[in-house]
């Protein structure tokens, strides 16, 4: 048996307009970055080596949750399992962060003790770890995590995920303003229910992005990236949002929205000089509104959590 | 230009368990079979040869609607038009009836007149036809029935439908119990909101049916065929509904639901003697409550209004 190993879980862009909830995709970078080792000692340790103030105590931190839920119900806290995190997607980036630490702690740990559980299996146990941040368990950022690509979420109870192809030339813009949206709070803005004339659009739209990614068909994609429940509401989280969408259309994107609960935003365009010159009018509006940022240009990460 | 045509226009299956409102199919029987004549009178008049007593104001009969919303549009609202309504799919049977009397009566002015308009602008007239009956303007019924095959309407304003490829070996067990539902009362049962964690699911299945149907994977749209919205609601409308969709389940469909608002209920299959078996289990539940019915078995009908 393996006695360490280093792990790279990629940041997600979940929702993705109209699947609140549903839907994800993985991208090259950002990432965490985590080294796991076998030790003498009972049970998981954290040890935190990024500059970011993440909960040191077991359950509470993502990663620590995640890898105690898996140890747990594969018979084996006896192990001592010590988790360093080195490089971590800044915390409340709507980039999956949680997710991500929580897929490399699990993934980690599978291929350190060589198991062969399903992916849908260890999903289980990574929305356990993210649930310790976001408070919500759902698997629309671990699913594209720990499986690269694009990812439908079926079902939740049971657990039934779908790996959705991607057009090769789709093209992702991500900017991350250095504001702080927290999920939890985000998540409450919507409430408990929706207007029926609402939810029917929106899964309207899901059914045709859908149709759009198994057809390469760019224009229905754009179409479907579009949100009647969450959107709406959360964009008063992101300064000058309007603008920036607006702009960022402009700019020749299919469709920008905000990735998960925001603040960072998206955009999907057919080429990189596109999506670059999205990436530029992005810092460009949240400069001028004196907010730093940071823009990632990138096709959809097919890869997911793998030994790095 | 011809002074007469034959068409035909067929039922079609809505909702399709996930997809209030946005999705529906067509069966090649049973249909609308209507005639429709140029003469030298001006505006449009209807014939009803059918039993059923279909409304006779031309606003108020679904075809003469359709006729008058088309003939408006195209500023010729001069025309003589007689249509003849030969054969009817029973009213208030969940199946398109007021739909497929629409779409023969746009579909058959518009091969009369030699005009080339698009499907999509056909849909518009189609849409106003069926409102006189179900009172909501709605696609999921006029556009498989136009278009024929599996059809995802993504946005009704604007309007926005696409064709969704279907497996071959998909079947479909139809039945229509004789009792009455009111399309208008079904949809006033669901209300004007739907809880946050159902929207959530329904859409998660409508991504899941259009994956499924793209990939011919069988499984998939059988777990996904499932209603969170509008089933719950609407199964008390057709007596024995649980039971009959427990049994048909235990026959060996793929799924069970509630065409449209009903009575009809539908099952998938991917036989057909597995569909006939289901058949058979319907009747036998509906005849053992003493309430007549009418089964269908086919698989998905590519084929959308055309001269017969």
């Amino acid at each position: 048996m393996k006695k360490s190993i280093k792990i790279v879980a990629p940041a997600t862009v979940a929702n993705v307009g109209c699947g609140f909830d549903v839907m994800g995709f993985a991208l090259p970078y950002p990432n965490d970055e985590l080294v796991i080792k076998l030790g003498h000692h009972k049970g998981v340790r954290i040890h935190n080596h990024t500059p970011y103030p993440l909960p040191n105590t077991v359950m509470s931190n993502c990663a620590g949750r995640a890898a105690h839920a898996y140890l747990s119900a594969i018979g084996r806290k006896d192990l001592g399992v010590t988790i360093h995190i080195h490089r971590k997607i800044k915390p409340g980036s709507g980039i999956g962060s949680s997710a991500a630490s929580a897929v490399a702690a699990v993934k980690g740990i599978q291929l350190l003790l060589g198991r062969n559980d399903s992916e849908q299996t260890l999903l289980q146990y990574c929305m356990q770890g993210e649930q310790a941040a976001s408070g919500a368990m759902h698997a629309d950022n671990v699913a594209p995590s720990l499986m690269g690509g694009f990812v439908l979420v079926r079902s939740h109870a049971p657990l039934d995920v779908i790996s959705v192809p991607c057009p090769t030339n789709l093209f992702c813009t991500l900017v991350h303003p250095n504001i702080e949206v927290k999920t939890a709070a985000a998540r409450q803005m919507i409430g408990q229910s929706i207007s029926l004339r609402n939810a029917t659009a929106q899964w309207g739209n899901v059914g045709a992005l859908i149709a759009g990614l198994y057809t390469s068909n760019y224009a229905l994609i754009g179409r479907a990236v579009h949100d009647t429940v969450a959107e709406p509401l959360r964009a008063q989280l992101i300064p000058g949002y309007r603008t920036l969408k607006a702009t960022v259309m402009k700019a020749g994107a299919l469709c920008c929205n905000i990735s998960g609960s925001g603040p960072s935003v998206f955009a999907l365009s057919t080429n990189e000089s596109t999506a670059c010159a999205i990436g530029k009018v992005m810092s460009h509006q949240f400069q001028q509104q004196n907010i730093e940022c940071r823009t990632y240009v990138s096709t959809i990460h097919q890869q997911g959590a793998a030994v790095y």
